[in-house]
């Protein structure tokens, strides 16, 4: 009997320590209502995923990370947000461009995920803005995205960031921006 | 006895669990030889890896994950497809300078795992184009990366990608790629 | 008496693999001292944290890796070195602009571990390049920061790269650098 108690002992170790590791089968709905109120109150309504323009894929997972891909600001298959800033769009617009960027990333993140509530983290988000010459407010523009996370995930929400002016993006795109998420 | 047949229990879960985070030792010949064929029918030989251009090493893994220095499409020491896309370079050329981006990233991951066998997932790709005014078609220049991975890998070739529009690059490359790529 | 001794050998089988995957508790002060020892020697004192120009922070940690936002040469809120290389500045300056970034993220990174003895390895940087039409020395700018790593760290400061030339920066800086560092 005492061999049976320390070989359930020993299984249950192995179970917790597997368990580590595995994709967590509890419900992730107090997270979700909690974000889903956060989009609503922001008047944000996620759209159907957006295919990738090219032969790739939105989102990979390894580990814990998710690696999404660059996503453009496109709604409805057309890039609502086009040309450089600072010559073809203004800030603010461009602004615009990143919270459309992110929105597009949470739809894939959902997608992938089933649940925004599965994100512990949002890691780094990569923003390369189309950027005419002299234009050097890329943080700014930036700013449309890291702001849109941090109300969307309060503490979750603060990342690592890069911002870099770029000579041209696919399709003529405003912005383009990658991210890696950290999933619990 | 009975104690030492738990503690080899104890001992199996241990080497068990040890196993899941060391480097396989086991043979990839099968998958090598898969991955082997697919070159060969696509008329690819791995050249001799290309040295870093500069002060860095070409690969470095952390954990599962195998971090790819940015690599242009040099071959025997010379940069084979130089200029803008758009101006100096058209599309299909900047497509075969990023097949041979991804080959001297393979032979760089040869060379760092033994065998392309030992590659679980290719996790993301990043693209660089070297880009005239006006040229919005980074994401057919990336297809030249993308779908030359897939005919490679199959599933684990789908990867994450993020293709922008860059002013230069170095020694007036026309493409710079660099990969995160999953490990067995 | 048997089973206590088997319950101890499973407690610190389960304590020794807790014990892989926590926070190190030793100190790192001999590490922290050759590191110290090593910036003295090159003449470089680490200023206060540099507060991110935007709304999000410095570094992320997820599991082993530490994410590096994006620096710019800036020193006491100023930025040092502006404009493009091959027009604005020269190369050796772009050099000194690398530089200032590394010790910026040294600086983050020294914020959030308590000691620069707790990075295991630098394992990517990327370099964005403020680049003049026909500037193609990015790999060399690269350099100032690639070298100083590895005059700091050793074996430990050798790192996969990736270095481009963007169009614009911002703040009209030089030079951003973000890095991925595994920490102990």
């Amino acid at each position: 009997m005492r061999c049976g108690i320390i070989i359930a002992f020993v299984l249950a170790v192995l179970a917790c320590l597997c368990g580590c590791n595995s994709t967590p089968t509890t419900s992730y709905s107090a997270e979700e209502q909690l974000i889903g109120g956060k989009l609503s109150d922001l008047g944000i309504v996620l759209p159907e995923i957006a295919r990738p323009v090219a032969a790739y894929v939105n989102v990979v997972r390894s580990g814990k990370l998710l690696f999404v891909a660059g996503q453009l600001p496109i709604r409805e298959g057309r890039v609502l947000f086009t040309g450089k800033v600072g010559r073809d769009i203004d800030l603010h617009q461009a602004q615009e461009a990143a919270r459309l960027c992110v929105i597009n990333a949470l739809v894939a993140l959902k997608n992938e995920l089933g649940s925004l509530g599965r994100i512990r983290r949002i890691v780094r988000v990569e923003v390369f803005v189309n950027s005419a010459d002299g234009f050097t407010g890329q943080a700014q523009v930036a700013n449309g995205a890291s702001l849109l996370l941090q109300q969307i995930f309060d503490e979750a929400g603060k990342h690592a960031r890069m911002a870099v002016g770029v000579a041209e993006l696919p399709l003529n795109a405003t912005v383009e921006i990658a991210m890696i998420v950290e999933r619990k």
